[in-house]
């Protein structure tokens, strides 16, 4: 298989975004991408979209989004894996450029959230859960998340302190980057004294609702290196895809998600790579719990350590692995299928220097953890800057 | 890229199941096609899925999948383009064994249609359209085709006893297939008295509303060969995959599906054939005048000829052109996500010589062609026998 490459990005803001529809947030985040790599065509298209039938009575993506961007009659796949979505585009574009299928490659990720109620946007969303033994049991994800946080707490220790500097660190980071949905400092005060959501979450240790795409452009390194030259070259050097219960009950231990594990050595045994290799990571923090959780399932701190680690900055900006240097989900937003994509974008705007306020000083192997659901589904890139 | 073998097939029995939750199909049809096959494992599995969120307000199906087939963690992945989907998990199953980064992948379609009412199955369908410029102003399917067959008719002279003989062949071959959901024949009488849906489309010019799952076993030829011969050996010789715009109104012309004529165009080149090397198709009959467009777009009729052909009797299994040898959608059922798989299964029961009642003498190459919405996506796959 072929080596691939990152050769171009691009954004459509995210936010509460009323005068924006999917197919508009699509286009431009694909026309951004298509911009900064300079190609003059693409040859096939994903999109990763968690349900575009529940949060905009749209499905059928794939004609949708090539016939709005005039890129028909090129094929288009629409995938979903919950939240992973993003991810999993990613994964079928490397494959497809990485395969000699196909050369020019555009992944992308959507999500129109805002223009339903809150309480249908909750009901979409519990549709990443098992909807029959456990929405219709009326839990909801902050309510599967506070039971990981509390087994978590429980099984180590893990406090309310070290899970509200995740969200203090991520709103830091978010404050520096201009595309972030909520870019504000938060203190550690604000985040333990905010509305409880579901014990011991509160409202700043969830992710927000979100509208917004994000949108990549791949080729073969060996074409990008003669063609493509723009940006510093950035590579995937490993993918990794894994699957866990969908329901958590299932699961023998809450503590650990073996999903992100499990995608994240098949990510390091492709590209080569261990933990300690890893420069920075984007990881799925769609409460500060999951942040915690990856953080060790991804092998940067022993089981238990995540917590401590938090609180005490490593993963800050200026620490030894900076985590979420975009604001995360938490601070950036999460519009679920766009999300994989956007972590993917952070990191290629890192390697290339280009990062703004928040870069970090000369980064050359960044990892992007995207998850679905409670953790059935994980997918974890490696990049490498050449 | 690797050549790529079926190796194993399975179905659900399709039709309206209350008793069958959409894991249950999965499972059966997985099952089925892992023992057809004599697999030990797999190492990566695709859902084709058109609206899981709409039709059973569950999403994540790639966990939910691997999880009740006891398939975690592998790589799980759920794709959708309407009621293409299907095709769209073939070619993604396809690439995955050609690129050599899986060797055994498990492809599969289902949908649960009927847990909701019909009205709201009509509007679950009606997302494969345009929502904003169709949906909102009210057209669904039956409408969208009928302006197609007027044009059709308009334009060729194609005449209502045509599109019914469609529905009269596809019932007749469905009257053959144990696993049809309409297992009985009907008359060109019957046929044209039917209750009008959207003139000039009667009820049985349309396909149904059914619950089902399909799923087939892809493994490399060379490793088919020397490991796996429960069966003949049937090769993915060919496969095109084509967009078009999402609405009707976008196009220049209703009487011809690009999406299926360029994806067609693609599956012959890529496998070395032309459309008189086909002995038999399953194409998209979502309604009758979709076969017959169908036919044309596929090279096996020229431009006008479909419908002709049709009454005359050339697609019929004693014809020399055989098409929908399964009773396709109209007779067999729609159950949109699956059918794509279902067609592939169809041609690989007729190239084994398994069809039963309905085996055709001997065919050599089989071409399947599905399709999403009103033809804004389009998938064909070439299957040979070895």
């Amino acid at each position: 298989m072929r080596e691939v490459a990152i050769i171009g990005v691009g954004l459509h803001n995210w936010g509460e975004l009323w005068d924006d529809s999917l197919r508009d947030m699509f286009v431009t985040a694909a026309t951004n991408a298509i911009n900064d790599s300079g190609v003059d065509h693409i040859d096939s298209m994903y999109i990763g979209c968690m349900s575009g039938g529940l949060f905009a009575a749209q499905e059928h993506l794939a004609s949708l989004c090539a016939d709005y961007l005039g890129a028909t009659p090129i094929p288009a796949t629409r995938v979903e894996s919950a939240c992973a979505s993003g991810g999993v585009a990613m994964r079928m574009g490397w494959m497809e450029v990485a395969s000699g299928l196909s050369d020019i490659v555009l992944v992308s990720g959507v999500e129109k959230m805002t223009d339903i109620t809150g309480d249908e946007a909750t009901f979409a969303l519990s549709t990443a859960a098992d909807t029959e033994y456990e929405g219709y049991q009326g839990v909801t994800f902050p309510g599967l998340y506070a039971m990981m946080a509390r087994a978590h707490m429980a099984k180590y220790g893990t406090t309310i302190e070290q899970l509200s500097q995740v969200s203090v660190k991520n709103h830091a980071n978010g404050a520096l980057n201009p595309h972030a949905q909520y870019p504000f400092a938060v203190t550690l005060e604000t985040v333990m004294n905010s509305t409880p959501v579901a014990d011991p979450l509160r409202l700043l240790h969830c992710s927000p609702i979100t509208d917004g795409a994000a949108a990549v452009i791949l080729a073969p390194v060996e074409l990008a290196k003669t063609k493509y030259k723009n940006h510093p070259m950035v590579v995937i050097k490993g993918s990794g895809h894994a699957t866990d219960t969908i329901a958590l009950h299932s699961r023998d231990d809450f503590t650990v998600i073996k999903a992100a594990e499990i995608a994240g050595k098949k990510a390091y045994e492709m590209a080569g790579k261990k933990p300690e290799d890893i420069d920075m990571a984007e990881v799925h923090d769609c409460f500060s719990i999951a942040e915690v959780m990856a953080t060790e399932a991804l092998g940067f701190f022993e089981p238990g350590q995540g917590g401590p680690a938090a609180l005490r900055g490593d993963t800050a900006l200026d620490g030894s692995m900076p985590i979420n240097t975009s604001g995360g989900l938490k601070s950036k937003g999460h519009p679920v299928g766009a999300t994989g994509v956007a972590q993917v974008i952070e990191l290629t705007s890192q390697l290339r220097g280009d990062a703004g306020k928040r870069q970090l000083k000369d980064p050359k192997v960044g990892l992007a953890q995207n998850m679905g659901g409670s953790g059935g589904s994980s997918v974890v890139h490696i990049l490498e800057k050449r």
